[in-house]
């Protein structure tokens, strides 16, 4: 039986076997958003790096760098951590180097895995797809927030094990409150994410155009998934 | 503002300041329902100890013994980790020493806070009562499944959230995962109960009474705490 799972937060991620498994990396608000609309519109090849000197070291080389700490852009950096800017013309055809504040985490510490696709609602049915086809065993990793559970992360989730349907079974009780907070608000994904803390802090600082694309589905139709160090298109 | 906030699992402890909050720690299956029960039905009190050996050497100065590992009895012990055990009359005016898998680990991982208490559905309302008049910041803290959340634990824990209303404000992405998982399924608490993977476990060992047990609400108005290594009634 093909089988799916999901860890709630990268600080539990030593308690699920990586090897043998599809990983899908989530960071909705924002960096897997950010990713996935970045290679939907040109992007080439994007670099995850854990701090802000690997990522400036890497622009240095002619890359372009992204990313934010704590939900606002770092002031040296080209790009911010929103998924509009990714939409510009003069991100085509450009590597773009990001560091954000937990989505980088999740990604380092799904190594060891077959496969580690980076999932977004933006692509959900691509990746259901892909995974249907190609994967045995399926582990949702959530990014989270600063190593506790989200509730955005964990909607994709439950959200993508809906899509995967009735051919991979539950494995560990995450994966079914992960079914269960979506099936209770699979009719209006909006307002429960703004329920988010993340959603929340974003809306402080006056961000929340990105809230409302960030849970639109079916958006783009690539899959995107980590070769070496850099993530680019299937 | 009166605040409550979830703790899904001990592994994640770490990231909630235990200190001027009331934690309640629950086990649903079964160490926190079985404490309660037993405290309601004449136990004089109850020794939580996280070792075999150390409960054992209780066991040798009087008290009687109880726990379990992986769900099975230990064969030692005085007692196994049914609520229905604690209901009997040879345990009435008894201290009990007790040892399990989760719920040991989530109390002792809890030391530091204001208070201490210990949860169950069937002195919920009780509980949410005391907490109504006593605290200003309720945590609580699920003992889960070896370091993973589980379903029970969660429900009880959104089940709470409703009994103590709107005079507090939710804390953290986990107490709202908690609350609409209980409110999905608040009008069949045993049909999701039965899903937990902790429930499967037992019922492939015959166990089944019990699980309908602890999903049972207002079966007793007790409120239980920690004085000292001891858990007694308030």
């Amino acid at each position: 039986m093909k089988t799916i799972e999901v860890c709630l937060t990268p600080e539990l991620i030593h308690q699920h076997v990586l090897e043998g498994k599809f990983v899908v990396v989530v960071d909705i608000f924002r960096a897997t958003s950010c990713m996935v609309t970045g290679l939907a519109c040109g992007v080439s090849a994007i670099y995850p790096v854990s701090t802000v000197e690997s990522c400036l070291a890497l622009g240095s080389t002619g890359m372009l760098t992204a990313g934010e700490r704590g939900g606002i852009k770092i002031e040296e950096f080209d790009l911010g951590n929103s998924p509009f800017e990714y939409q510009q013309d003069f991100v085509k055809g450009k590597l773009i180097a990001v560091s954000t504040t937990n989505g980088i985490q999740a990604i380092a510490s799904s190594a060891g895995a077959q496969k580690i696709l980076i999932g977004a609602f933006l692509n959900i049915s691509a990746t259901a797809n892909f995974l249907i086809q190609h994967a045995n065993h399926v582990l949702i990793h959530c990014a989270g927030w600063k190593g506790t559970p989200n509730l955005e992360d964990t909607l994709y989730a439950g959200a993508l094990i809906q899509w995967l349907g009735k051919s991979f079974e539950l494995e560990g009780d995450s994966a079914k409150l992960a079914k269960s907070l979506y099936l209770n608000h699979q009719h209006d994904l909006l307002a429960i994410a703004k329920e988010s803390s993340h959603a929340k802090r974003l809306a402080g600082f006056g961000i929340t155009d990105d809230i409302a694309f960030c849970v639109s589905t079916e958006v783009y139709s690539i899959v995107c998934h980590m070769v070496g160090d850099k993530i680019v298109t299937i």
